[in-house]
């Protein structure tokens, strides 16, 4: 039987490509989008790809008397922890997109989002939505917080050589992200004259993504992980790439280091062992390529993903499916666009 | 049941775009690719994104003893006609995607190709394979000649007005196209220094898509429509945006010319009628969206499409459906990326 | 002896571009650059590539008690026709680069920017400052109005066929343009993620560039021309094409057409008839790339420039020594990028 | 007096690059450019940016009976050797551009180029030409070896870090280059629709470049550097982003850290210390600016330059100006384009 699913905060990136991708999924159907700005609007007004799958209109807030097995926040971060409680209180399930509910401590929240956690007793119970790593836990999770777009793609870059434990817990993520990463608000930073035939380095060591890193890491290994990371903008618009550099531990040849990616992915319906990882490979799809060099002492990762969909929309969808007993990669088994 | 179906020159970009797109068919299944280049290499090897999704190993030719529905020739042009006859005599219905069979005079070809049509037979019975003007023959075509993509394009956008015979026809077309266009073979044009940052006319009223164009406009209106071709090469990968315009033979308000596109396109599955057309709202779809301005005596209309989807194998898809007698959307009915 | 300048509105792209092209300028010294955000900061904290260039600190005004040989005027349209009539009875040689002086009739102005104009006076002074058309005037002129970047691009693409005569007044101009030209004030159309990867078509028939052609070419002929203007946003920061389509009225061939080119523009410094026009030929130049095919009964002509250099700031400069007195290359003579 | 200068090998993108900085240097005329494809051709045809600046034919070799003050060898890796001794020879003064004589080792030279160095007698008394580092030994040298691109914006992001010996010699070095670095031969890699739209990861480990960063580190120190090299594939045509990670010997605070990049470049003319380094301040120019960011136990310093200035024929007039007894910064004192 089909799920109904809302989608809170529908006019941005995040939000469209839950609905483009909820569109044509099979069992699942959106049947309320909420916009403060949109209200009253066709969703198809806003984005236009979506003109012929989604006749809905754009509401205030959801109706309470509507009854769904799925809320997808995709609002900034903030204004997730205000949806949240009273979502949580009714029952339902959900998957907010937000760094809100990512970063287990609410210090920590406090100390990278620069604001007080408003809903601790939430963020207790909030599962980690990176399916390869916690699929049951996710499974039984009422509410999973969807990971950051640099956090999955380097994380599942790194993640075989801290599962078999053969690097050091400090490492070095030198990251490349398009610029869709940075949300529909125009700025500075995205601004094409500035952005638009260069790459940026910015937040160096200071991106709330370095705690989510850490954090995923220990979760692994139980121990301390440190990350230096690095994150530059790209002149592309979706995709990322994460170079990753760790120390090894152990002497291993790239052969052996490359078996370790293959028995942790293997048997993984989005992530994908190769030899040059391609960002365009996996551009409009929800597949993840990870690649691993052995470079004199250091083990040299990479992972491609699109930000959009693997780091962000499309990861939230299978995490939706694993939540409400649905296959897996239903609604995304498609290959990514490759040229 | 489910049809099988072959294609001939699969390490192209249209070959591989064929392959992404039929992978996720419902009814249509690849059942051998050919590539004499890579011949015993595994297909997604050469397409790294169709990994899990293509076990095929390229071979030289279609063993004799297959039984296929439909054989795909995606091979430069020349070579198609070296294949057709063949498969046309064993009774497989063909789609061919270069140019070799969409002129429908062996004079034109000549002329605009360089080289002698060596199949004239079947190039009479060739049907040109937009279904949106010809769906109908396609249907219970054999043959069908895929059309280009900025024929594709250009001619949605003007069908309408052609149709209903209230512009010249005489018109000036300024098209603008990805690289991907241009095929995998590496070309001084498309040296990323040379091409990467900025918009570079080619062809200018030489471009082998003029009669394609104008034979089709013809095929609508019976009369003798010219064409002032202008092709220019973006700095992008995927999509074209032609920029048509036409002198009005009657004065109409915008509102009235694009009363005629809804009429036209009202009930398409594939194209969409708007008020600023979008590249960005197509690309990795079979969508075109088409736009309609009036500015003085003039109708300015615009096409977008991605070229390797609606300009080339996402087109040939969709004449495959209908040859086969298959949903016409089948494996098709997903929207453009937006963003 | 030098003379001294003085730059209004300092912040923005083309006031950043005066003083990049003036700082190696021989004899033309920036004394002042004003901004009313920046007032106090240095320049080359602004403008990084200034640094060890330009030690100026931004300044609210222009003192009163400076006294300057030439003050550009490089703020928003509606703000220059504020600054411009104190600084006109001041005596100093003025260059505006907005579009407030560029409209010879105040009616005009306020048809196409939406607001009255204020200083019919000084309007009526105005020389419009394209040298390879009005030298002399601008020459001997205190107000200059420096022409938009698309009108540059597009009037030097079709003066030499205006000026014989030979094609009707009518003309379609299909321009592209890099993001650059839409100023630095980031929006939703220059926002990366969404023209980063597409062409745009916008303002078609509504920009207010289309007047301002028309003027020109009016000025040319004493005719009354009529432009189609179509105006695309290409995803490269620098430059403009301008594809502009003329019917002929007199049969003419190719090379005829050439040879008029070579006749008009046969000893300029900045302006040159090439076969294939190239965008990356001219960037970072004041040079401008003009080429001309026959196609059928039309003459089609390219324009290529960058637009914030002969499209603005170096055409100002040219501008400037003219008024000056100075050698009208000076500051400006070295070559486009080629790659 | 003006120097009179050659190139060899005049069609590539270094030697026009050559000829483009040149045509305005004040002090340095280009007397003769070679080229076997294009001999007898104009330069300018082949460079049209060149047009009206450069009125020299291509010719198939320097004729024996030409008296020149420098001669620049722009040719492939391998090629160079051949043409230096007999210039050697002939007592003119030589800058190669090529990686043929910047390993000291010729067994070093065998091992990453694949080829014997035929020429050690030379490769002995050639100087590195960073002139930041070497300016002495430049200045007295008959044969200066070009830095490659790469290891110019590393080098001089790191320099004073290795200096001042307060970093461990073992470094990662993650750096992205625009497609213009892979030279004018088109290949599957600077293939637009392969390169276009993202970002790729090559030579990880292995890239020619590895060993002249380790010498030039060790010069600086007397040490055993290492440098793990990552180098990337850029979606721009123009420009290097290198980012540097070492570990710290010993604390110092990031104000500590800049101030020893102050000391070192203060006086420079080229070298810029920034806080946030930006590809577009320098491209079109010999500036480059770095970086330093404390993170941790660790700088991250970052270089960016353009590719084909600084990184190649803009570095070579550098040494040029140094080897003739010109002011170092004649023909190159002007700054990047900023926007």
């Amino acid at each position: 039987m089909t799920k109904t699913a809302g989608i809170i905060g529908g006019t941005g990136y995040t939000g469209g490509e839950l609905a483009r991708i909820l569109c044509t999924h099979p069992d699942i159907e959106v049947a309320v989008m909420t916009s403060r700005q949109s209200a009253g609007k066709k969703v198809s007004k806003t984005h236009s790809y979506l003109d012929s799958y989604m006749d809905l209109e754009f509401v205030d807030s959801i109706p309470g008397s509507m009854d769904l097995d799925m809320v997808f926040v995709a609002t900034p971060h903030g204004a997730a922890m205000q949806y949240t409680p009273e979502l949580m209180e009714s029952g339902v399930k959900v998957i907010d997109l937000s760094g809100d509910y990512r970063l287990r401590k609410a210090t920590l929240y406090q100390q990278w989002y620069g604001k007080e956690h408003t809903d601790p007793e939430n963020l207790a119970k909030a599962v980690y939505g990176i399916p390869e790593l916690f699929r049951e836990e996710i499974g039984r999770a009422q509410l999973v917080a969807n990971p950051g777009c640099y956090p999955t793609a380097t994380v599942l870059a790194m993640a075989p050589l801290f599962k078999e434990g053969v690097v050091l817990p400090d490492v070095i993520v030198d990251a490349k992200s398009g610029t869709s990463g940075a949300g529909m608000v125009p700025s500075p930073r995205t601004h094409h004259p500035y952005c638009g035939e260069t790459i940026v380095p910015y937040n160096v060591g200071k991106h709330r993504h370095t705690p989510e890193m850490e954090m995923v890491l220990d979760m692994i290994t139980g121990g301390e992980s440190k990350v230096l990371f690095s994150p530059h903008l790209l002149p592309i618009v979706r995709g990322i790439l994460s170079s990753c550099y760790m120390d090894l531990k152990v002497d291993l040849s790239e052969e052996e280091l490359v078996k370790m990616y293959d028995k942790m992915y293997g048997k993984e319906r989005f992530v994908h062992v190769v030899d040059e990882p391609s960002i365009r490979a996996v551009v409009c799809s929800n597949h993840c390529q990870v690649a691993v060099k052995r470079v004199g002492s250091r083990a040299v990762a990479f992972g491609a993903i699109d930000n959009l969909v693997k780091g962000a929309s499309g990861q939230a969808v299978q995490c939706a499916n694993l939540m409400l007993g649905l296959k897996e990669e239903a609604g995304l088994d498609m290959p990514g666009m490759g040229v």
